[in-house]
């Protein structure tokens, strides 16, 4: 699946809801075994979640716009099938939680691509499940340093701390996702299936129960006077950095 | 404690059963502190559970196996004495388990060899427990690629991730247990037990609470028609390949 | 910070509570948003818990000084202030357990001094919370081994298995913690202190709700003869080392 969403395939509300529901129909497809996540826009796998949905936005909307945001995340980390990120490009923040969910995190080696959760740098605040999904991957020390610092690894440091799983060069990303991929699908499906329940489930379960406290919690904090001012900051940054 | 079961140390009924009845003689033994385990036969530390012990069983067999299984599991895992494996071997699945209940464990540094929980690999699935044993040992992430793909790990690879303590020359592996022994119980007793118990209670607590539910579990998978046929073929397989 | 408790800083009733009225008044005083802890004393960054308060005195006060422990631990590892250990100097038991606490931890590179959670030598034992600060920091498996054998690490052998985050030379230690702590304060305190508290929160609310559990499960432990007479034969050896 390319994802395509110029210039920078920001996860806003109407990406999110067509991914949802394009992988649902994979889902549904018994056809479909696999998935490998990939971006058609150069240089950026997936930026980041849109700050437009965020940024004077109503609380109604803001709500709306979270729970999207779950659901795409609930839909990948409980895929029946085998997801693969083909990370061909920067990956912050919220295109770092995608590649997070995928059973295996292919990226190209170039040092001018970065990968991380980098929330605290902007003032916000990386939810729970976010950080859970990132403590299932890298453990706790790891990702107390990460949100803590907001912190964007090159491609080499985030092989050395876990966060990727295998560095390619750039034009080989998408040919190594496939060649994986064929790898894992000669595991049986069921006894795969089972096991990435068993290794997921505790950590999906968490947000499943908490999931109207955790968008209440998102839009008290989002729609804040101050973080409404960071970031209105960081949109104007991001105006003069581009022009 | 030296495991002879001709050829392959496989995991049966009566062998496991034999087993716990000698380590809970040596618990009892107040002289005896510590076990190092090792195998008498050559190439292999413990192949893995029988698969004849699963193969065209009654649900009541299947169950009693499984039973003893876990009574191996807990008996090792929470073992006052020191115990260390001693893997001269292969040593998957069962035998993998086996080693990752020990304090320590140390193999020989022979590439032919390979360790790992590779249920997956054979269609049938790792229960939870072994799951909790090998994220207490090497994480969460290492455990979910392992599982999932059911990875089996050349000795230097298992050293890598943590899966074993200690490399050593084939013929230095049981002076090497030995040694190490004397350095563990050169830790007075009851800190190191209770300390012992401290990192692995809420992980056989939890077995022990689900421990008929997961008998029931393991029953009613492993007699379905499309696993038997699964194992039927693995034993085929294993036929063709011996000659 | 700087702790002075000639020789060795040892934490004695009397210097922790002075300790935590210190740190209570700079969490209070808003200006200050960042703290250092280092030692004034050559060699030592801090030794222990103070023997002195755990041998031959009363149930009551070993008591006190138990609840005096948890405080430093729970005042600093719950800290809205970034903490950083200048670790110059060895840092056994206490002074590990100290420099756990922080955000971040800076050890001078001098193959002389050592750090870890040494109990289990002693005869005695590192409770939960000294247990889970660890493997919040280094993982299950390396705590296990640690714990169990009371193990001491080289500054060298620290960095690798993430016990400490970095080496430097001796005397840019706290030149380096100084550098360290600009890049920490460039962060937002918000989205630093919630993402923080989300990391820290369960592992402190489990010593909160056990506390005088904990405290109980002390003082009949360290109260015993065996115990003592192990803290005996400890001090014993220490003032023949001396002299």
């Amino acid at each position: 699946m390319h994802m395509q969403s110029p210039p920078v395939n920001s996860l806003s509300l109407d990406f999110l809801t067509e991914f949802c529901i394009n992988v649902e129909k994979l889902e549904m497809d018994k056809t479909c075994r696999g998935l490998i996540i990939t971006s058609s826009q150069p240089k950026v796998f997936s930026a980041r979640l849109d700050i437009m949905e965020m940024y004077g936005k109503s609380p109604e909307r803001c709500g709306e716009f979270w729970r999207a945001v779950q659901e795409m995340w609930l839909k990948l980390y409980s895929s029946d099938m085998v997801t693969i990120a083909a990370i061909n490009g920067s990956s912050p923040a919220g295109g770092c939680l995608m590649s997070l969910t995928c059973d295996y995190r292919i990226m190209a080696d170039n040092p001018r691509y970065s990968i991380g959760l980098n929330e605290t740098q902007l003032g916000i605040v990386a939810p729970f499940w976010f950080k859970d999904t990132m403590v299932n991957t890298v453990g706790h020390r790891t990702t107390e340093l990460a949100l803590e610092l907001g912190l964007l690894y090159s491609p080499s440091e985030a092989l050395k701390v876990g966060l990727v799983d295998l560095l390619v060069p750039e034009d080989e990303v998408l040919t190594t996702a496939t060649k994986t991929m064929t790898k894992w699908l000669a595991i049986p499906d069921h006894a795969r299936q089972i096991t990435k329940s068993m290794m997921r489930k505790p950590t999906i379960d968490k947000l499943t129960s908490k999931r109207e406290a955790d968008i209440q919690n998102f839009v008290s904090f989002i729609t804040k006077d101050s973080i409404q001012k960071s970031l209105r900051m960081y949109l104007e940054m991001l105006k003069k950095r581009r022009g």
